[in-house]
């Protein structure tokens, strides 16, 4: 397959076509037509197909979609076909959360170790895997070969720890923290900032009763 | 100020302007240049005047925007100058880091309630909020006029307990179950599916290392 560019709006909804066609594949169901899918998804039919035409098509005419093969397709587009050496960065409950997230490890990312400055955290356990203190992280990573680190830490430290574990092997940040890390321009940042998702919510809130006041 | 349809992709944007401008409130700057925050935010100055423009301006030309008062403003077209009774429905490691989350009090989500099905946790303190049962949930949902119920449980719950919330008064819904909701169409549902932010990351390290491979 040739790479082209893809647009970011595409690849946002690949993960959700993975979710329902892991589902249907967990109902027993081997083929699907893009009609059958679109009121599954709610989205339409020609949108499936598009997005779908992007990494090659997959579909046969009258025929629909084998879902173990599209399934497997979109895998390997995600690169879910291959595994990662993850860490967790800062052992709280959203960190616990994380690691004792089962459905990572069937994705192929494996949690290979957690970290935390309190030193009452050391040698706790979450899903068997012992909480470390952060000093042994440089170490860790270079002999772990970790590629992914989740950093649910204070945004104060999450910089600094970024840079630290970049340095020492690290690919990809995967981050939690209420900040814009700048790092150097080759490593994947994926952000998660939970607040403001909460904003959008209440925007939506307010957008909703203004309309419904105004009808009134 | 008029009612007019915003796009998604402002919205989106509106809550990381907050945090910026949040940012320089607390270092204590008064005025900012809207190439100042161009390069604190490192979108361009025009799409930061653009974006402001669909709110009415908040500028004066020479003069760059009022921090407090662009703020504020921002504040409000967000709903965050009023208050919103929340609970949490699953009170496991991640319900529990929502609870511990002081920071959305502080923007005026307040949380009255944490739930589980989980007898042993009844009880059980989170910053000073006990665990209570799901058997109380209608009652209090309608008691404490609750708006906003975050679901923090298993997908095969969600559904079903998103309904139940919403017939006795609930208005939003903050899903972290890897399930699209199937409700109301006037329910507001805003989804976060972590492992979905996670395939994403490891597309872009997946695309990375192609381009990089065939640079080589």
């Amino acid at each position: 397959m040739e790479e082209k560019e893809i647009s970011k709006a595409v690849i946002k909804r690949l993960p959700r076509y993975y979710r329902y066609l892991g589902d249907l594949l967990e109902d027993g169901v081997e083929r699907i037509s893009s009609n059958e899918l679109s009121d599954r998804m709610q989205v339409t039919a020609s949108q499936i197909r598009q997005d779908l035409n992007n990494f090659g098509g997959f579909g046969q005419q009258g025929y629909g979609y084998n879902v173990k093969y599209l399934y497997n397709e979109i895998g390997k587009i995600l690169g879910l076909d291959k595994t990662y050496n993850m860490i967790i960065v800062g052992a709280g409950n959203l960190g616990q959360a994380l690691a004792n997230y089962v459905k990572f490890e069937k994705r192929g990312f494996w949690i290979k170790g957690i970290f935390d400055v309190n030193p009452r955290l050391q040698g706790v356990t979450v899903r068997g895997i012992a909480i470390r203190m952060t000093d042994d992280l440089p170490q860790f990573v270079r002999d772990n070969e970790i590629k992914i680190a989740a950093l649910t830490l204070p945004k104060e430290n999450a910089e600094q720890m970024a840079n630290l574990l970049i340095e020492n092997g690290v690919k990809a940040i995967w981050n939690f923290a209420h900040i814009d890390l700048r790092l150097p321009e080759d490593v994947i940042v994926e952000n998660v900032h939970l607040s403001e998702s909460l904003m959008q919510l209440s925007y939506n809130i307010n957008r909703y009763e203004r309309e419904h006041e105004i009808k009134e």
